[in-house]
């Protein structure tokens, strides 16, 4: 009744202006005494005793839930105020816990007239394992899809009383299988890599329907769409599953990164079915969808109206946009956040579309975050293809008329700088005055925009883009040449999955061509490329040789938190060194079809005092570094010694 | 002797730790008492009274000038200092000029022993005449190479008594004998097209000569190899002609940019021939030329030494580099840019390879100017290709370690924005995702990091670029479209000679080949451009287009100085407003090929309230704007009207 009232397919959202209002005044004379009240859901679903915020805001949901009188009768736990809002099923409760609080069942009671309702709601005490980590530029991230990467317990694969209940294999729309026993079977295989941290795509509940509208496929196996914030997906595992993951990543010396989304939620989610007010979403008099074109935002001619439509445009027509400056949607939004980091024990947060969210909400949520929780990192996605629109997003030295306080962000800029050297490696561009490893030299160049670039996330590829082997002509020598700028540059590392065992792919004609299952991470898969008896040789290659990397980065302090120190690029040459007072390692590239003879004269200011050098990948001693001999497309990464 | 012993052909500078030292020691014994000192030169060649700054570093350089005891007695100039330095032919003298002292001839006197030398050295009342008026968004500056736009003395042509003593016009090396009387003989053309500033490449004095060295022409036309700060060249019509050329600029209401050069200087330069010391030019043990890669100076893991290479590296091995931290070489500079300023009456700077000086010396040089000329401009020249090193150049809001004072500087990036926009214009990728227009849109996108992008100077071309008709493909809707672009968006804009009587050419063989001859602007010439009758059909639309353009601009304020608000490009159609108290102006281009159809619904919030529009390129009046019909290739420039 209500929920049909209330209750809008996609398409209905679009004359919500007049379909919102009217139901909700032919609701009136119902919420008279006589109606019977109920909650059936408070979120958060808990809280804790003792956090540095004592303030949280507690939603009721329920027939009239917003017509009932609050009241807590437990010892430090006070009820300041109840907000009603235009549904009358909504009450949100401000509470303030007191440190002394006790833990335990707090009653929220409400009262109608003769009728009374309790519910009960838990405060907890704050456990003290491991949480909010954070990721650094010591860490080597593995992204994973988590639907496509290992299938650890099939008894969870679907769920009848789900709105997809199916799984196929075959079809790269639907669910797979993969979850997080299977990510978790794969610890020791990611351990093994080198990898020391781990971010899965979105875990949250994804109760979408798999739809095609018109030949569109509408697909949840991603994550993007949440239909509940506080269920961890029952076919990854539900929230057991997740704090059991979480438990074994932290056993195993691994850190989890949680996939977080606030910008919008999938249109099944409970709430789209009752919401509390109209301005909960961004509402359009006709459907409108973001521009995707991220310059109205920091561009100080832009017209309002472009501005408005990037940010408040919906991303695509079956996620709706989240208001966030209506303060309950942030104050929902933020004690989430929160409460995974403390329910879970994550150790970080990757932001989905970070750019499209408000920016002063996105403030909020991480100051929230960062005082609860001070080495929690996040970086969101804010996909740019310039500098000063990356830095917009993250903490800058850019004097903009808003300032980010996010102390990461994903490094799109560098990741076009990668490829774009990449691509020219082996070609006569290597050596073009903008050409070859200029790309990524003249990316670098520009980090004073950043109040800290180590702090940015770095990568080659994602899962929305076309993978890294394929970009650059599935070329080993161009493939093995961006890992080791990926491993030894400055930043955050991070590696989409299969792209040790070579996996590659265009986008085209879907997304799901770059989310392939990983092979072997299902029960009777012909191939497991998670043993090297399943990999062939070059697949081993590749394995070995991210994994030689990756573990001298982690092993090599220097590698990850040295200085860097970049050189121009001459004659297709690229020289950097990382350097710091327990060591100075050399990475000099070759982009150039030839071998080279490089005189290493001019790098007299970090080579100085040194006179001998270990090559990190072959093993091999140099005990003359006055001229480097430097093999075709090779990069040569260099101990230097004394 | 000394003037042998001093005077390095360019090949011998590279060598100079060894060459100079050693003729200077072995100079020492001839210092003594017997030689007879003498004073065959004092820069500033005068002074004035009542300058903001009463301080002057004068040189005085002749035969062991060093070895003299200076003294000054002359009522309200006094002798702070005499400074020495390594070679004996200098003195350097610290005076300070009180604002009570009458003009006059100072007598500035030298003992040694029985030997007294004096020398008269003037300083002067200043006068009242225009001066330092600055350009301003409100001006549309008209760039000529001197020596190829009209020649209006003959009798300066060449001086036998010059290294270059010939004027050859079928030579492009060669001098053609533009000079300042040709260009002021033509203000009324330049004011009938709208200009009302003028900046010609260096008028100071060239004494150069024209050498081929393997097939490499070493010429000085152009203008950038100064030999004497205080002389205008002969052939340009020396101080007296440039006195002449600045008033009647002045009286025909237009204003006067002189192009400076602080970098380098000629390699025949006299101070060459006898350097105070060694230190006065950048020296390195072997010729190093600068790379010409900017990036190491903003890049924060740039290496010392690459930063050295690009500042102190050499601009070509004829043009010396100066070292600005000689507080000598600073003063000396300073002071030259101060008396051009007060001498001529000259209205702005144009700083020549801008990025390659010293920066801690041009902020002295800058604050210096504007302390004395609050109005002056100063836009310099730095080619780089993004945003951020563009304004390191020029005051921003960008945290960088070191903070550029300089008021404007010349538009790069912008460039590259209109050029890149153009030449997709009519073709496909004129509606790409970030193809057309966006390369503009995009550009001024970032205008965020400039404290104020209007004091930059726009331009579409100049002469080391090849010319703008022939970078666009000859494409006359698109040289409209962006002169429309040039002369309606934000900034100074500028244009190069010739552009509004389609003069066209690539750089390639030489530069030259951009730098032709103006025709007519030489008796004899076989035609007159510079007439209605001289041009062709074409030519004069083109003329006329230019004119329309800078003459409504110039008249009408909220084009030049209203606030610039710019809409995402939308298949190909780019829309912005210039729009201030006065008014509303709407320049709406159509990239595609096609006629199209521009709703403006989505442009309320500048039309709001506007129901009418005058087409100022056509005088069209349209009484209906909720859809605009735009011609395929055009920009509409609309006046909006109540």
């Amino acid at each position: 009744m209500l929920l049909a009232f209330y209750f809008f397919p996609p398409t209905y959202y679009r004359p919500m202006k007049n379909r919102f209002l009217l139901p909700l005044l032919a609701l009136l004379p119902y919420l008279s005494e006589a109606q019977t009240a109920a909650i059936d859901r408070v979120n958060p679903t808990n809280w804790w005793v003792g956090m540095k915020n004592p303030s949280v805001q507690v939603l009721v949901h329920g027939p009239a839930a917003g017509t009932l009188a609050y009241s807590i009768n437990y010892p430090g736990v006070k009820l300041v105020k109840t907000n009603t809002v235009e549904n009358p099923n909504y009450a949100f409760l401000d509470l303030v816990i007191a440190p002394t609080a006790k833990p335990g069942r707090v009653q929220i009671t409400g009262k109608k007239g003769s009728q009374t309702v309790t519910q009960t709601w838990e405060i907890r005490s704050r456990d003290k394992s491991p949480k909010a980590q954070g990721v650094t530029d010591a860490d080597f991230i593995y992204v994973a899809m988590i639907d496509r990467f290992a299938n650890g317990d099939p008894a969870n694969d679907k769920f009848a009383d789900m709105r997809d209940p199916n799984l196929d294999r075959a079809n790269p729309f639907s669910r797979h299988g993969g979850d997080l026993a299977g990510v978790a079977q794969h610890f020791p295989y990611l351990k093994e890599l080198g990898v020391t941290a781990v971010w899965l795509t979105p875990v949250t509940e994804n109760d979408q329907p798999l739809t095609n509208e018109g030949g569109t496929m509408r697909a949840s196996y991603h994550g993007f769409g949440f239909t509940d914030q506080y269920k961890i997906d029952r076919r990854f595992g539900g929230n057991s599953g997740y704090k059991s993951y979480i438990q074994q990543a932290h056993a195993a010396g691994l850190k989890v990164v949680q996939d977080a989304v606030y910008n919008h939620v999938g249109n099944t989610h409970w709430i789209l079915q009752d919401l509390p007010m109209k301005s909960w979403l961004h509402q359009w008099p006709t459907y409108t969808n973001t521009t995707y074109k991220y310059q109205p935002v920091t561009d100080p001619h832009a017209a309002q109206s472009d501005r408005k439509v990037t940010l408040d445009g919906w991303f695509v027509p079956f996620l709706p946009d989240l208001n966030q400056q209506n303060p309950y949607v942030a104050n929902y939004l933020i004690e989430n956040a929160l409460w995974n980091v403390e329910n879970f024990g994550i150790d970080a947060y990757r932001i989905d579309t970070y750019l499209y969210n408000d920016q002063p909400f996105m403030n909020r949520c991480n100051a929230a975050l960062l005082a609860e929780y001070p080495r929690l990192h996040i970086f969101g996605e804010s996909s740019v293809n310039n500098v000063i629109d990356q830095a917009y997003y993250t903490r800058n030295k850019i004097d903009f008329p808003f300032k980010s306080n996010q102390p990461g962000g994903l490094d799109f800029v560098l990741e076009g700088g990668f490829l774009g050297a990449l691509k020219e490696v082996g070609t006569p561009a290597a050596t073009g005055w903008d050409g070859g490893a200029q790309h990524l030299y003249q990316t670098l160049a520009q980090d004073v925009v950043y109040e800290n670039p180590n702090k940015l996330v770095t990568f080659l590829d994602n899962f929305d883009h076309d993978r890294y082997l394929s970009v650059i002509g599935d070329d080993f020598d161009r493939y093995k040449m961006g890992l080791t700028w990926l491993l030894t540059t400055r930043g955050i590392p991070s590696m989409y999955y299969g792209t040790e065992i070579l996996m590659k792919n265009f986008k085209d004609p879907t997304d799901a061509e770059v989310r392939k299952d990983f092979p072997g991470g299902w029960p009777g898969d012909k191939e497991n490329k998670f043993t090297a008896a399943g990999r062939s040789a070059k697949e081993n290659e590749a394995f070995d040789f991210v994994k030689k990397l990756a573990t001298y980065r982690r092993d090599h302090k220097v590698v990850h938190s040295g200085k860097l120190m970049q050189y121009l690029p001459e004659n297709g040459l690229y020289v950097y060194f990382r350097y710091d007072a327990t060591g100075t390692v050399m990475v000099a590239s070759n982009t150039t079809d030839k071998p080279a003879a490089l005189s290493t004269a001019r790098f007299a200011e970090r080579m100085t005092g040194f006179t001998k050098a270990r090559n990190v990948l072959t093993g091999e001693s140099l005990g003359n570094l006055a001229t480097l001999q430097l093999p075709a497309k090779t990069a040569v990464v260099l101990e230097l010694g004394k």
